[in-house]
């Protein structure tokens, strides 16, 4: 199959906040007030959850429909650690971004637990988003004034 | 510093489409047509691009501060390329995730290209969202019923 590429194009409205278009859609991004922000959305950080929630969910019914049982939807929980100093510019051996992602699936379904432990594993291969979280994707930053 | 937790509870209204909540704020995940979707919303390998322009502004202008130069604002395009073989289940040696990520800075400044490289150079040290892709980051998943 072709390669498929997926294009965002964003813009600052205020140190904080930025407004991110992909194909027709509009996405706002803010930090909250206690982290110096106007709290107009979700920050940059939560919108990694954001997109890892909605992959888990394709990969949940694509691979439920596969392993030929009914799910009838899913509740995802997804928490985030990371230590700020990193990103403020304070000297310490943490890293900037998550330490850890914690994520947690509530399927309504009647498969047996052998099941959907097959289910989880293969949703863990396959999802994209968890992909990127977990495995070294190299991201390439230019400047161009 | 204390350790920050972010977190997100989202569910399934569709096998495509996510409803995500973070703080106040919803987010709605879905696939385009063309992947089986409902086209409500971005997909969610493009939130991961929205969530990496958030945090590339906000490092964008904590560093210009830091570097003591005015920036006026920034545009910020975004790219990612991925093969949806290993997501589809089709036997292969490509990952599932985004290959690359490519991001075009285009500030609004009058600093110098001196001072540009070392504001970028920074900026990919620690930002946070860049340093969940290019780094290792552990994703637990466990499936409570």
């Amino acid at each position: 199959m072709a390669d498929i590429t997926f294009r965002v194009k964003a813009y600052s409205e205020s140190p904080t906040k930025t407004i991110a278009k992909a194909r027709g859609f509009e996405a706002i991004i803010d930090e909250p007030e206690e982290l110096n922000g106007t709290n107009d959305g979700p920050n940059p950080v939560e919108y990694t959850l954001i997109a890892l929630s909605g992959c888990l969910n394709v990969m949940c019914h694509l691979v439920a429909k596969e392993l030929n049982f009914t799910l009838r939807g899913v509740k995802i929980n997804l928490a985030g650690v990371l230590d700020p100093e990193k990103h403020l510019g304070i000297p310490t051996s943490q890293r900037a971004g998550y330490k850890r992602v914690d994520v947690e699936i509530i399927p309504d379904t009647d498969a047996d637990t052998a099941t959907l432990e097959q289910w989880i594993k293969i949703i863990e291969q396959r999802c994209p988003v968890s992909d990127n979280l977990v495995n070294p994707t190299p991201v390439h930053l230019t400047v161009n004034k």
